[in-house]
């Protein structure tokens, strides 16, 4: 990783780096005409006439600070670059492991969100999926969620370890608070209940020395097992081999897909306009939440998972539109599936480079609107998605902001408008019939409750329904097999709370036990219902 | 430009600029004992006995961040060399140009405020200036005003281009807005009322890669004219094509100057204490603002224009005294002219040296002050400006801050007075008579309503009188020639206003009528009359 | 100084200071194998197999922005290395001087908290320590007496010069505020209050050019003498000349010691964990204050220094125990001392190498309890001390946070237990019995009224009182030698203020009056009282 970040504040620079970009251009573009078509070169004049010209984009070249850059076409091929060139490093590592212990799979750990590498590449090439989940004291719950279905997804949904979690503490947080008790037990089945089949720890010890000495460990610096963090590890650990093999390789059946895509993030993030408040994660986050938030199970997916067996297809800012993929979301619609899109979506192919003719571009036809502008709002600004009739769980007026699409319908039935500036009444979002299907565009980042209303009407049309009813604070997921449904009640808050299992009728994993009706959880407590 | 900032976070040290700045200093100095007495090397030892040991200033020799130099003269110098060095580039350009298009004006585009370049240095060798206007959504109006009075000011009031402007969005601000309707074409109007003879617009088209594709374009993406924007260039177009050439060549007859000088700036924001919270253009700004809010145009002069055909000449924070400038200054005001300057001027010379023997050093004697200590206040404190009796529209205690000059009139009359801390009845406004004119020092950094009354005053004593009384939010300006008056009226609110025109009577240079007594603007509106 | 910081953003790598790096180290470790031991460098696998492997550590190897690295080990090394550099150049200055004037000493200024030298290891080649003074407008008057008792400390009490003070303004500090009348001499007797011989300042004349053109002299660019700041400087001249060489070499008489110690410091913030948010200067002053406060005097002492001499020895983050300090508190409270030390003691010795078996390692069985975990709060949080029963000036709950070590008592009585989260009731404040004396542990950063009823209590039990009782911005010192006793009051505040003298019965130093009873200082007074 050492090459990645440097001094000139940016990516590389050095010789070997530079040859290696300009091999693997050479690869992908074989000419230079080639090369300049897809980088716009034409533009400021950059154009290149030899393949010894091309460096890296930093600061002495193309690009600054964070996700600037003068070509985003560079900059975009140069993290592909980067990402693949880790792989390969791991890739030879993986080789030359398997020469001597080919039954062994071999794994490496992922960094959930992390943005440099592009995992569902990666994916291909680990035998399971292995990730380290560091969430802070602050860290949305739904957002380690999210994140835990990411990772479950890379693999299209086989099941993962849970490589790294801290006992405890961190030391590389700003405020490193310690877990209070119950919440490491919390976490750790929250990762198995979206997929983890390992619950792993770093580390066993902590070290004497340099800076990873105040990580939490099983065994802290005083060197016994006398303490609140080795009796909190004990105990999930005489719980586990309680649920024995129970729960291995069991699924997640999701019938909700959120599309996640590590090279739209980073063309989304390298723009040069229309706002710098724009984070891909935060959009997709949105969606999730709002699913989250109502007991609905969904599965993050990549631009090459088959969609077909979804309901629901959710793909926040599809910025980027690669080779064959607005035919994917064509046939998905056709056959009867609903796909949901949002403001600056469908605007360039998979170099930066604008689908000429209107936005949404290739999308355009799908979702039947034409958006004219985008307007940018500053951070203090806001509009309202006013509706235009009530319609299920939606009514009146919502906030939203961060950019506006002025769109015009071009078949699309326009189910909002937007309430106030120059563009008031103009569509905020959009349903286009589409063969059997639906296509909807929102058109603007809107407030969290009416992406809750709106995602709750949306499932209601499909019939999907969550296990049993929202209770605030309190998680749901539910893992099958062939024979069996276990169903993951989480208790992130600090009190006790009821939850009412209505006809739902289980037996708890841990203790063995029927559960029926109301049953009621501690503060940070957990319950796994096999329903039969 | 490429050369100007680098990696070490400051000014270029490659060999080439290296060996530039020295040709450069030898030029301009000839000796080094000349050199060491202007840079005053004695300080810290840093005498210099090669010409070999001159580097570029950065952060490896004398400069570092933004600002910070341990040699002002030194870092003042190399802004001249770059700010040279650019221009003796752009000569190049122009000379092998006119070589075979002799008849054909040359010019390159301006950025206006830009702080890099002396452009009063620059239009020495421009056919005509020309500059490129991008006004954010919270500019405030004024501040566009000043800028294009600067641009105009570069070759003594003689029209300039608008280069370019956006039709609609920007892609390199944080967030990027639209211009809501009419806003370009207010803004166009504007940059004509203040002496542009061309609207242009970057760009025809938006790019299809690359880091300018998002700024606003004629045609957009879509690539038809059916869109808003375009019908906004097209109706603006055809409107300039009914006001055909009259306006053109026609001048600004402004009675105030204010004095603006790169040079000064650089020595002002390298000044190392008294704050660093003063900022040339805001100060500038500030006085600027005063005479706009109250329909009094200003012309934007450099230190090399002739003072004598303005009644009143402002010289916001003089601090740098070029040689002959404090002569030329008590001539005007020996011939009746009135001048102001403020806190912190008549410091230093050229390159940055002190005139001993007590500030405000040359300017002391038309001032009839001396200021004997400089005090500067934390941003959250302020300090009173106090009438010592009203005078025409000010009276009683006006908010100041920033900075304090402690000073004693050495003759001035005093006008107004400190209204707390231990400088409390020290005087905060003078005013010295000197010859047939008049020297205002005004002693520290006033809220905007001071200013106001301040400059209505001083208007008043001169009869500089604003041709329609001033309504909020609605800008004027007029230009004229041998024969007639264009009185440009721009509303720059969201909602319609009513200007009372009195006696003026006069035609509608769009649509051809004649318009008297009371007239309404529609929002964003634009009324050019004809006044003969 | 050139070499410290460098383009890389952190310490220089130059090839000079890479090889004199190594020499040193070989010199301390002698063979590779010690090395790798004392920095840990098993971990991550960062073994050095050869001397030329090691670098400088920065952003190219293991070090980046301000104070983060992967090795506390190396980088703290480094931090000695360099402070040791710059001493060794000293050292030869220092040495060329005194062959040539053997009797007349040496010295060179010191800048108080100044971080990057080991001020304890400089002082034992200074013949009189000597620095500079530079408070802000805003910097506590705690703070500044803080640093003089600091800079009195480097020699064990001898007198030290003040060689560095503005006689009005600085130039280098964001908003140079101007001292106000008074207060530059109210500083000065400050100084000489606090152990200063000498009242010397920067600057006789403002140099003409360059960075410190601003920086405030007693004779100001006007040149003469005729200014607030020259009659200032000579009012002072015209006391100290009274005061004649009555306070030379007088003693502060300290019961009560602070230890503060450059080599923790780098350690507690090169620490990755548990909160960026703890500056050891900071906990300092918030004990050094709540003893002045009070008009308690403290020395403040390196940890070369004598225990012996004092009652009370307050040791805040003592982080980094060294090889034979434990030892030395267990003497100092076997014999009758009392010892306070807080949350974050213990933990690691000279090399950052966590001394195992449980926190606060070497101090355990002095203090009495074991730290099982140390809780970080984040900015907006908060937890409370509870006294387990009202204790002298100490009842009720007080505020506390930064952070909480959770603590077991191993035999220290309880005094007060935290109020709220889920170590509600654990020991916040014990005191171990041990010997003659008693160790005191604070296990989480309180607020100030704590900490005054606490030291308060303390002093109580040692019989330690204040000459008078504590004004509101009133500060007090005592000087003495054999036959008499000087008592400083120093008025810091904006308004006049009574004393009461009580029984104390004395000589006004500078009038030659006796003072009884109550006496009236003015705004920004000082009164030095002679008491026989």
């Amino acid at each position: 990783m050492w090459h990645v970040f440097n001094e000139y504040g940016g990516y590389c620079y050095c010789d070997h780096c530079a040859d290696g970009f300009r091999n693997w251009l050479q690869e992908r573009y074989t000419t230079l005409e080639t090369l300049n078509k897809v980088w716009n070169t034409g533009f400021w004049g950059h154009t290149f006439y030899d393949w010894e010209e091309i460096v890296p984009p930093n600061a002495l070249s193309e690009e600054w600070g964070v996700d600037n850059t003068n070509f985003q076409g560079i900059s975009l091929d140069y993290r592909r670059f980067m990402s693949n060139s880790l792989l390969d490093c791991y890739k030879l590592e993986y080789n030359a492991i398997k020469k001597h212990t080919p039954d062994l799979p071999v794994t490496t750990n992922l960094m959930g969100l992390y943005k440099e590498l592009d995992y569902f590449k990666w994916a291909k090439h680990l035998d399971v999926v292995s990730w380290d989940n560091y969430p802070s004291l602050n860290t949305p719950i739904s957002l380690t969620a999210m994140t835990h279905d990411l990772m479950r997804g890379l693999k299209q949904g086989q099941p993962f370890m849970l490589m790294e979690q801290t006992p405890s503490q961190q030391n590389w947080q700003p405020y490193n608070s310690l877990k209070r008790p119950g919440v490491m037990k919390l976490w750790s089945y929250q990762a198995v209940a979206h997929g983890g089949d390992t619950v792993l720890f770093f580390q066993l010890r902590r070290s004497v020395g340099a800076c990873e000495k105040y990580h939490g460990a099983v065994i802290e610096h005083v060197g016994h097992e006398h303490t609140r963090v080795f009796r909190e590890c004990a105990e999930l650990g005489s719980e586990l081999q309680k649920l024995s093999d129970s729960l291995l390789d069991t699924r997640i059946k999701a019938r909700v897909a959120i599309v996640f895509d590590w090279e739209n993030r980073w063309a989304i993030e390298l723009s040069s306009g229309p706002t710098v408040a724009l984070k891909y994660v935060d959009e997709v986050h949105k969606y999730y939440d709002a699913l989250f938030k109502q007991n609905i199970q969904a599965d993050l997916i990549g631009t090459d998972t088959d969609l077909s067996d979804y309901d629901i297809v959710i793909a926040p800012v599809l910025y980027m539109v690669k080779k064959g993929y607005a035919k994917r979301v064509e046939d998905f619609v056709r056959s009867g599936g609903t796909f949901l899109t949002t403001f600056f979506s469908g605007i360039v192919n998979e170099n930066d480079i604008v689908s000429l003719g209107g936005y949404p571009g290739e999308l355009r036809e799908v979702l039947g609107i034409w958006a004219e502008e985008i307007d940018a709002l500053f951070p203090d600004q806001s509009n309202q998605i006013v509706l235009t009739e009530t319609w299920g769980a939606l009514s009146g007026e919502y906030q939203c902001g961060l950019l506006c699409d002025l769109i015009h319908s071009e078949g699309a039935e326009i189910k909002a408008v937007y309430g106030s500036d120059f563009y008031q009444g103009m569509p905020a979002l959009t349903v286009n019939k589409f063969g059997a299907g639906q296509a909807w565009y929102v058109a603007t980042s809107p407030e969290p409750s009416f992406l809750q209303g709106f995602l709750a009407n949306l499932c209601k049309e499909k019939g999907i329904t969550a296990p049993i009813p929202p209770v605030p604070g309190v998680e749901i997921s539910q893992r099958t097999n062939e024979n069996e449904t276990y169903l993951f009640i989480l208790n992130h808050n600090d009190q006790p709370v009821n939850v009412v299992l209505g006809s739902l009728k289980g037996t708890d994993l841990i203790v063995g036990q029927p559960v029926t009706n109301t049953v009621t959880l501690s503060a940070k407590g957990v319950l796994i219902l096999s329903i039969s």
